[in-house]
């Protein structure tokens, strides 16, 4: 294939920009091969961009150069490089496609430059779901000319300055935090950075900005944020990545309601850039002992108002010995009403209480609603005053399935929660209308610590350095687990956006709980010393939040998976299909590092 | 030391914000306290935020309720943080201050509370120069509350939205490029991460997104840009951090011009902004070679029209053996006028000679101009018809020193390029007025290959895939050392700012530069694999250029140390003195990341 030189030739237009207007004009293009029509008389080259597509024409039944032209163009084969010139020409009528920016017009080529060619691609790029992801991964490079993802990096683009502008207009200042940070032996599993200047020392990578924006506020800077590069060394669920970008922000002199106001600003912003909508504020807040009593969730999804019913009440006296014990022992029944849930077959059931079960229930007591009655199920262990109560508490109706857990408070939240998500997941996908809106809300007023269940050792919810709210301040010694933090959380259709706290800047409220916690001065030295030390010098009151931004713009973008919002993701193993990373390094780059390998037995043996 | 609760008090205004407009209104605001002066009858204390200061007055001597507050406040020292309540009074008239923003007022405060105290600071804020760099950076939170290391990051923060802004006006995408990328053994040292997940493997952090724009390009994103984090494992030299930020640009279906253009527009638009100077573009181009002959330098500055002058045909013949050796060996015979300069003494004159000699020649030859002719020095080596051609030829005058150093072309050229700007600069120390103007630069035309002087050894000047210029791509394989790249550097006042070039996008040109700089196809697929591999896939024509923003922000804000445009830099030896990174790790998390350390003898010694 003889290429053509690119030599002094410029594109006039995109290929996503050209209209009836335009018709008559000497244009140049350049693109992709993207579709090519041989119907003979006529020769027809869909011409792929990131801007769209136009549709060039060659003649070759005119004979003469048209057919020369033509004839080179028939060469042409998929994802090839080409440049063309050529006369803008209206479409007959019935030729016009509304559909395509460009579909009023067709471009009738004068001349051809082959800039590259190409391998056959490996997949077909208008067909992207029949392909295997990690196909797709490796040719990412392919995948991302896909004028869909494509479209996801621009609406992260538009966003993130999106983000920008408006938190500038509000005073912030985007201020960059090091890369390479001191490791701290808190949160997740840090990256870390072997040096060679300093033998067997090693850095981190940041896991998020968190110590050093709160540093910024004893600098004085006011309103910080950053579109913040975190990264985190975690065995990766479906939905994590081993990098992560985050919209990290933090304000001097504020409470909740300010961060509240100023976030709140950002979304709505944001919304009405990309989809001209007018978001509804102050977003709802609710408190999170609300959230878990109604949703069994600290991150309700609000599209759909099923809602958890505290039936321990109800049930006392029912003499039904399971509801009996649990509530005489401290713990709770909830239930919820299944909207024409007495349809659901067996097996659905079972489903369902596996389901629970998977979240610790020990299962799923259940009675079909029938003529103003419980009927089936666990109906025949309820008195007739006890199935009454029940009707009215869960507001069920004939044909409704009443589903229960009886256990523990925490259990009955989490499994009921897992229930109420499964009903309203299937709901919405039989209500593909009231999928759409989009559902913010505050959820505040978290316990600031949680106890673990074995040890009864408090630990911080968020991190040590939450201010608990004021009117619990005086609980913290005598009832940590009462303590709530001046902590909040955004979510968005039933996925928390991020999550943030009004922070610690009096010593003795910091002391205070790091007495709760059991972290000794010294332990407190080695971990967050020089914060600790920062906050002698005159630390304001300040607090902040940090959103996931991959999340955010996988929901703007109506996907599924985080790895369409993010230019080279990598695999769950934490892999870049496309590069090979990680890999190998040489001995002698590890020996300036003043680091070896210390394989794991059969890799050793393996190698060996 | 009681300390007074934020509770839901909040600023009304900031501290550089109330001016004669807001006489007579109840303010509330906070900030650090800077300086307090006791009149005695009157207390004033200079209240400092990231805004600016105000003037808040107590009155002790008017008794009751102000007393007892100007006796609470005369508690206050530096670096306590405060809110007060007050009323906004005009300032008597011989009191306004012009300097600041709100000197024509003062805040006659009704409440005071400590939101927080502070240890004495281990140096005064508002004397800079007279602390030791170590101590600031240890206390970095402190050195960020200086008004003009602050404003240093508010100027970083306008310039960056504004560097965004501008080029999402011109159709760029900012597309983030992985922080965990493969390993290239190329340019300089990677920092890298070993894996836990992958045992013997490691990442590398970018030192640049080099590869990965180039395979967005190829992802047809048509134009990428970011602000891209870059990291390099360097011996630290003075004006170096391991971490930098780059402007990182790359384009499609471009040529140089293009980048220029885009360039040009951006720099201007930020100088327009920011100083509201209107530039004027294009800025000039200088080829490589040209740049070499008369300024001894590919980043010439040109606020001093000092010339280099080719004076080997001038003294051919002269009998002087030192010159007539040299050009006859081939080499060059460079000299310059340094006007003024037969004041000067022996002992400067020596100090020049020592600095050419840094650069490796073996001696300055000079004489002072005199009655039209040349005198002292090496004058007597020389006929008058030598003087007289070497008098024509560098323009010198009576009162000059003529300097002249004779050796082969690249040390010619990078002793007297050091000796003019030594000469430059001492004249700009003392014409301040000719240092302010912004003397941008394009340096193009660069050798594509550099030449091992010992082994011959061709090696790419800047990397692989830079493109040969046009006219110059036939001598690739027959005559390497005159092929030119597409590949330029933008230069402001003698300081290169960063650099870019037209890529290859032909797989047949890519072979041929691999071939000269003898990189076989495994070298090549090991290092580059996954670029090589894209560029079978229709990659189109392509370049772009990285600008180090650090640098920019540092001439912007007249500064001279990089250190002072980033919040929390490192010291020349990588080390973060104010959070103690690099630090230890345990050995179970080094275990986990199947790594151990391997320390140098001595130091093991000393551990052990």
């Amino acid at each position: 294939m003889k290429l053509d030189h690119l030599a002094e030739w410029r594109r006039s237009h995109t290929c996503g920009e050209l209209g009836r207007d335009n018709v008559g004009e000497t244009v140049h293009l350049a693109g992709w091969v993207y579709r090519t029509r041989d119907h003979g008389g006529v020769l027809f080259i869909d011409l792929r961009d990131r801007h769209g597509l136009t549709q060039v024409v060659f003649h070759p039944a005119e004979g003469g150069a048209e057919a020369e032209l033509a004839e080179r163009a028939r060469t042409l084969r998929s994802e090839f490089v080409i440049g063309i010139d050529g006369r803008v020409d209206a479409r007959p009528d019935e030729m016009v496609n509304d559909k395509l920016a460009t579909g009023a017009i067709e471009v009738a080529a004068t001349s051809l430059r082959i800039l590259n060619d190409s391998k056959t691609p490996p997949f077909v790029l208008d067909e992207a779901d029949s392909v295997g992801e990690d196909l797709r991964l490796e040719y990412r490079f392919l995948d991302l000319r896909r004028p869909w993802l494509s479209e996801m990096m621009g609406l992260r683009h538009r966003v993130s300055l999106a983000i920008r502008t408006f938190l500038n207009g509000e005073g912030f200042w985007e201020i960059e935090t090091p890369m390479l940070v001191r490791p701290t032996p808190e949160g997740a599993r840090d990256y870390v950075v072997p040096s060679r200047v300093h033998p067997g020392d090693f850095y981190a990578l940041p896991q998020s900005p968190q110590l050093y924006k709160q540093i910024l506020m004893v600098s004085g800077m006011d309103r910080y944020y950053q579109l913040a590069r975190c990264l985190r060394d975690e065995d990766l669920r479906a939905d994590r990545q081993p990098e992560h970008t985050q919209i990290d922000l933090e304000m001097s002199f504020v409470g909740e309601e300010d961060v509240f106001r100023i976030i709140e600003g950002l979304i709505s912003s944001v919304w009405k850039k990309e989809f001209d909508i007018d978001l509804e504020t102050p977003f709802p807040r609710m408190q999170y002992a609300d959230a878990m009593n109604r949703f069994g969730s600290d991150k309700p999804d609000l599209r759909f108002d099923f809602e958890l019913v505290d039936l321990s009440e109800a049930v006392t006296g029912s003499g039904f010995k399971v509801f009996d014990d649990t509530v005489t022992g401290g713990g709770v029944v909830h239930g919820m009403r299944i909207p024409g849930g007495a349809a659901l077959s067996r097996k659905q059931q079972d489903e369902l209480e596996a389901l629970v079960k998977r979240y610790g229930a020990k299962g799923l007591a259940r009675a079909k609603v029938a003529d103003g009655k419980l009927d089936t199920g666990i109906a025949k262990f309820l008195n007739e005053e006890t199935q009454q109560k029940l009707i009215r508490a869960t507001g069920a109706e004939d044909g409704d399935l009443l589903a229960m857990v009886a256990d523990r408070q925490t259990t009955a939240w989490r499994s009921m929660g897992a229930l109420r998500s499964r009903i309203g997941n299937d709901w919405l996908a039989e209500n593909p209308d009231a999928a759409l809106p989009w559902r913010f809300l505050w959820v505040n007023e978290f316990p600031i610590f949680e106890e673990d269940p074995d040890t009864g050792q408090m630990t911080p919810a968020h991190h040590m350095f939450t201010m608990p709210m004021d009117e619990d301040i005086e609980y913290l010694e005598s009832d940590p687990k009462r303590v709530r933090g001046q902590l909040y959380d955004l979510v968005l259709n039933g996925i928390e956006l991020g999550s943030g706290s009004v922070r610690i800047h009096r010593r003795d409220i910091q002391e205070a709980i790091m007495r709760v916690i059991g972290v000794t001065d010294e332990e407190a030295e080695k971990k967050f010393g020089f914060l600790l030390k920062a906050f002698q010098y005159g630390a304001p009151p300040h607090g902040g939040i940090a959103l996931g931004l991959d999340r955010i713009i996988m929901l703007m973008g109506r996907r599924s998976s985080l790895r369409d919002t993010i230019a080279f993701p990598k695999t769950t193993s934490a892999s870049s299909l496309m590069d090979g990373a990680p890999s190998a390094l040489e001995d002698n780059e590890l020996t300036e590092l003043h680091i070896r390998r210390e394989l794991p037995k059969a890799e050793a043996d393996q190698n060996a």
